[in-house]
């Protein structure tokens, strides 16, 4: 049977925060831990945050070691997950080069999710080429570790899309060659997009809005107790309104029926709290308390673990190392039956010379 | 001082023909020999050729040993010049890749000859990417060897100056890493574009109207005599016309006053021989005769070396692959200081490690 493989990964152009944790990386670490897979590979993508931070490599370069602390903290282990950097992985760019052959402009400007992102980042008429190719370059990320499992969020559908589309059109014009991956989606629907602390759908660093995996106790009970909820909820005696409002949100992300046995014992489970609060005479800090304990609960672990790791940093650059030196080598493997089936092995096999000295007539 | 250095190149989706002879192969043997340039690199461009023959890559694959021997027939010299296959230097798709992230769109768009180009190839709206964004992969071709000087023809000019630009960019970003190059124009005005011998502006291999380095005299002969010349010189005494005579064009590219004193001595130079056939009196079969006496004495060498060639054909594939470790080695240094520049140098020098030891705290 075929193996199953696994690629995911991160941009570093930032420290990695709750959003990401609930939105990929929980789920990241139970794929790994169910046994299921048989490599997985995770990919620190720094030459794709290069794509749109050109100007400020610097900020790419600081937040490598932040992603992979992240990482290793939420229970990424690399005796089992193989985590690299991208840009060391030069496969990539090669395969990019020849993948660029097979798709065209206007394919490429019609993709849902480079439209979108083009939109979110104000590029309009100034996108970066980089940018704009980042569809085939993610191509070629899944394509050289053969992977057959992309775990993604619904909006990456359109770029598995083409994904699949240039395994076909390779496939069909040179020959069998690349793995056609299936995309896998969350489980569960709370987890697709967590809103920040404001309220507001888009987490950002410059927002101040999002809680960060490395934060501290008291930073994120400050955080979770400034957080948005409902703006008519004045008195608490007032009925609450729970759409929209991040508190109820957080806690349909993260808490179960035990977290209510443990700190909040008057209530079974989240359908009583919230039926409650939208009776009214449910206080927004009460809830907050309660979110606070939830969470803590599920950070601590990690913020220990990214102590320790932070305490081993050398460690972690070696973990780094020999993780991009197996997708290296992995890469390169495919890279090297890619230019066999595109028949640019020239130097590498004999046939080419043979094929040269029967064309010219000269006796082998 | 600094070193002059040229980088120039061919695709190789076909034999050579005179066009290109007159129009940069026989510049680039001068400049070859003329001792000025401290390096040549000679580029045998199979992965540009992929980008527009990405269905057909068995053509590009049987062509590089053809241009290779017509490299060879001409006079570059290996102990001089640097013959390479460009899709073995691999840092060139790394290159490219980084350069991408500093071009819009709209600036590719805009680029004369990427749309004289698709007009040329019927592309319209299905432009390969990888065609597209040709004009970066040839930034990263001529950078990547610190060139100063590149002979081309003036149609590519647009591509120098999308190079300079690159350069300029990268430089202002990263800090002073890359050479600016220089474009090396045509001295003859006559050189620039040899049409077909049917009197069509393009040579096409599919429009039978080339005349090959590689052909036997009797090909060449066939052909020559055949040329498009004025239609309507019917008769010898009718006055002829010699502009978009293709004969006279070609007499205008390959003969000098020496061929006159040898085949045709009745005329002390071509002023005289065109003077005479706008006058009248003067058969094409005349001039076409001499004409092929002009140009048989230019073939002659290079098909007695071809032949050569042909029969020591492992020794020309020995060539090129030396010629391209050596072209790889100096793109190699060249990306490490691109990527120095751009500080995604991890795990290349320790500094990294040090900077990530100081932000979590680890004594050193």
């Amino acid at each position: 049977m075929a193996n199953k493989i696994i690629l995911t990964g991160d941009r570093p152009t930032g420290r990695l925060h709750v959003g990401h944790y609930v939105g990929s990386l929980k789920r990241r670490v139970e794929l790994q831990n169910s046994g299921e897979f048989d490599k997985i590979f995770i990919m620190i993508a720094d030459a794709q945050a290069l794509t749109d931070n050109a100007d400020n490599p610097a900020k790419v370069r600081n937040n490598i070691m932040e992603v992979a602390l992240d990482y290793l903290s939420v229970g990424i282990d690399p005796t089992k997950s193989n985590i690299f950097v991208q840009s060391y992985v030069t496969e990539l760019t090669e395969l990019t080069f020849y993948y660029q052959n097979l798709v065209t402009v206007s394919r490429l400007q019609r993709n849902p999710t480079v439209k979108a992102e083009i939109q979110l980042r104000n590029f309009e008429t100034s996108i970066p080429v980089g940018f704009f190719c980042y569809p085939i370059s993610q191509a070629a990320d899944i394509t050289a570790f053969k992977a057959t499992t992309v775990p993604v969020g619904e909006d990456q559908m359109p770029m598995i899309e083409q994904t699949k589309e240039i395994v076909h059109k390779f496939n069909s014009v040179y020959g069998e060659t690349l793995v056609d991956p299936q995309i896998l989606l969350p489980s569960n629907k709370a987890c697709l997009r967590l809103p920040g602390t404001d309220g507001k759908a888009k987490m950002s660093k410059s927002l101040g809005n999002c809680i960060y995996l490395s934060e501290t106790e008291e930073e994120v009970r400050k955080k979770i107790m400034s957080m948005y909820t409902d703006p008519n909820h004045i008195r608490v005696e007032d009925p609450g309104c729970i759409e929209g409002n991040t508190v109820f949100t957080y806690l349909d992300a993260f808490c179960n029926d035990d977290h209510f046995a443990e700190y909040l014992p008057d209530y079974k489970n989240l359908q009583e709290l919230k039926d409650h609060y939208q009776r009214g005479g449910l206080g927004d800090v009460k809830v907050k308390k309660f979110l606070n304990n939830v969470m803590q609960e599920e950070l601590r672990p990690i913020r220990a673990r990214r102590k320790e790791y932070e305490n081993r940093i050398g460690d972690v650059y070696e973990i780094l190392r020999e993780g991009t030196r197996v997708a290296r080598e992995t890469a390169s493997q495919t890279l090297a039956e890619v230019k066999h089936a595109m028949k640019i092995d020239y130097f590498e096999t004999p046939e080419f010379l043979e094929e040269q000295k029967e064309k010219f007539g000269v006796e082998k």
